[in-house]
């Protein structure tokens, strides 16, 4: 069965980007490139939102959908026409995965940002937690976890480390 | 010479206590236990806040002090008689620690709770953060880190896993 992975990286503070949105503190760590190929591997589908989606198109990427092997869907309320590698998903993230869930495919890569995790976790519906920790404390910025009403118990599957970067698995109870 | 240390646990989202200061959700997690006593050995001194040390003697062990090894400094603005061993000190605890820093002596535990923490991080006096990782999203309650106004570039000592407890041990760079 497909599942639904988060994979990110967050400061040792729990931060995933600074008070701009700016992540330029991650490029700082290019080991944590590793890990990804062997990730995405098992991935056909990213979600994220917005502004995640924007910082790509401007900042990292300008000419070419750097997920043009996966089908990516951005959660937003703007009126975009959609291609059919890239979705603009004017509801809620969870009715998208649970969606997404029905059909078969390989797993699904939530991508950020905090919004759309929070939403996610607020319904459980996260069954993988990949995240890899930055050694840095950044002091301040945009918390990767927001506050939700009810407690995840985690299993732990697997750490690694990567020139620094601990990348810590785990899966839902 | 001496190390200022914190020892401490959170859960993946970043809280050590929840919304009440309870702590009953660590100690489902037994195996965080284990590293404790190869670092207490390198340790003559620790410091807590008010909250953690009434936690300590009203819940965790009411007749007898737990850190009868150490000398223990309590930061309280309370006006409590200080013993030999348990000394209330109603100052600024960076003004503790540099002074601490200027005897010989082991290394200095820094137990919490995160109001202290933050002091210290603000002035960048924490040599070692040595943090438990219990596989909980807690979802809510006291925050390890809170905002402070600079980044501290970290150097990764050391991770350990104890049955699903990891343990991250970082120096300031």
């Amino acid at each position: 069965m497909r599942k639904v992975i988060l994979y990110i990286a967050m400061s040792v503070d729990g931060y995933i980007a600074d008070n701009n949105g700016g992540v330029n503190w991650l490029n700082q760590n290019e080991e944590y490139i590793d890990s990804y190929s062997s990730f995405i591997n098992h991935i056909d589908t990213v979600i994220m939102g917005w502004n995640t989606y924007h910082q790509i198109v401007t900042e990292l990427s300008p000419t070419t959908w750097i997920y043009s092997n996966l089908i990516s869907y951005i959660i937003t309320h703007k009126n975009i026409t959609s291609t059919e590698q890239i979705i603009f998903y004017n509801e809620n993230p969870c009715n998208l995965v649970k969606h997404l869930l029905t059909q078969n495919g390989k797993n699904i890569w939530i991508c950020g940002g905090a919004n759309i995790v929070q939403q996610l976790m607020k319904q459980n519906l996260i069954d993988v937690y990949y995240i890899s920790i930055i050694p840095t404390i950044l002091g301040n910025g945009i918390r990767l976890f927001e506050s939700i009403n009810h407690c995840i118990n985690l299993h732990l599957l697997k750490t690694q480390n990567n020139n620094g970067v601990i990348e810590l698995i785990y899966e839902k109870k």
